[in-house]
């Protein structure tokens, strides 16, 4: 009797893909790992399934402005990089969201209150390109600067040159990308207990030059804020 | 003995939201209700929870070019469009995407072999633009053309009228606006074992001719198709 109760709490949750302690009015199950801020943060694998069903995410699916104190776990940072431009099909090196002629030109910055860092799909890990806290840089709503992750969208329009596409053109293309990427976070967030809003301004050449980005090849395609 | 069992079961299927029977490998439960085409569809309400979880739809996102024969049954036509840009906070009139400055001028057109149609987010309903089969105005790709929906964002630039923002950054926003709802159907046919894919080009000219749209102030925004 025991053992097959057991075997039942472990199908309920086998089935559940482990994602009930993330519903609404559920304990929370999922662990919280602190995540150790250095050169390189290596992210976590992202669970295979997890938190709310797709039609949930979409109806959850908000404009956050306001933001509790309280940093993301590396669980939560991890599935929010992969969620904006994580590798699916690490065999292809696709993506989550969809590029443009598949051009790929949009890297992501995440901005935390340790520093500012690079993301690489590939390998799954952050690497740090700037000390300190930039969050004053990556917006201009007080929210923006105590919200634990700001993403930075960068597109590079290098990766169009030799095409016959118009300079203009190339750029919007670009900010599709990032919308895309940033929506992508949107749904996460929204189905995993977390906030987000996408934002459109920041002061560009100032953060740009603090990423060491170059401002004559790339431009500040979207930034986004993140947090709980 | 039997009773715990069943309350066991009856919990299973509670904490799964009922949604296991779209899963990978498991039969579909969903119903599947034929479209009747006529000057106006009358879309179904979204189950409030229903699909894959978040992760799974991140893990299964990608560009479809090959589609089965079949057409979308009215709950997957109703699911697409309220993803897109379905009102998810009816009374405060909100979406599932979001907007720059929350103007939302994209709007989203549904040709159908059947017809083309405007998508209405409050009444959720499609209402006919166009007679006749508009696929070969929506695409250049084979696909296109025998693929049962295509998506049209169609951005009404009017509604930056008045504000100090360039012709070419409205554009840029509305397109960006069109990438997050493409983004939102994406994920919503990935969760739900159905095919999309974003694409950037069409017959512009023809194309916003046959759907009577205003070329002086509209412009095509984004395209997309979605099908199994």
């Amino acid at each position: 009797m025991k053992r097959r109760m057991l075997a039942c709490a472990a199908l309920l949750f086998a089935a559940c893909g482990g994602t009930q302690g993330e519903k609404e009015g559920a304990e929370t199950v999922e662990p919280r790992t602190e995540v150790t801020y250095g050169e390189q943060i290596a992210l976590l694998p992202v669970a295979e399934q997890g938190g709310l069903t797709i039609n949930e995410a979409l109806r959850n699916r908000r404009s956050w402005r306001e933001y509790n104190a309280g940093t993301l776990s590396l669980e939560e940072l991890s599935g929010v990089l992969w969620a904006a431009a994580g590798e699916n099909r690490p065999s292809e090196g696709r993506l989550t969201a969809p590029s443009a002629l598949a051009l790929y030109p949009v890297r992501v910055y995440a901005i935390l209150a340790e520093g500012a860092y690079l993301y690489d799909a590939k390998a799954h890990t952050l690497t740090r390109v700037a000390e300190g806290d930039l969050r004053k840089l990556s917006g201009a709503q007080e929210f923006v600067f105590s919200a634990p992750l700001n993403l930075v969208y960068v597109a590079d329009l290098s990766v169009y040159d030799g095409r016959e596409i118009p300079a203009e053109r190339a750029r919007y293309l670009c900010g599709q990308d990032a919308a895309g990427y940033a929506e992508n976070v949107n749904l996460y967030t929204a189905g995993h207990g977390l906030r987000s809003i996408t934002r459109g301004s920041a002061p560009e050449a100032e953060l740009l030059a603090a990423l060491g980005v170059d401002a004559d090849r790339c431009f500040l395609a979207l930034v986004q804020t993140v947090g709980r």
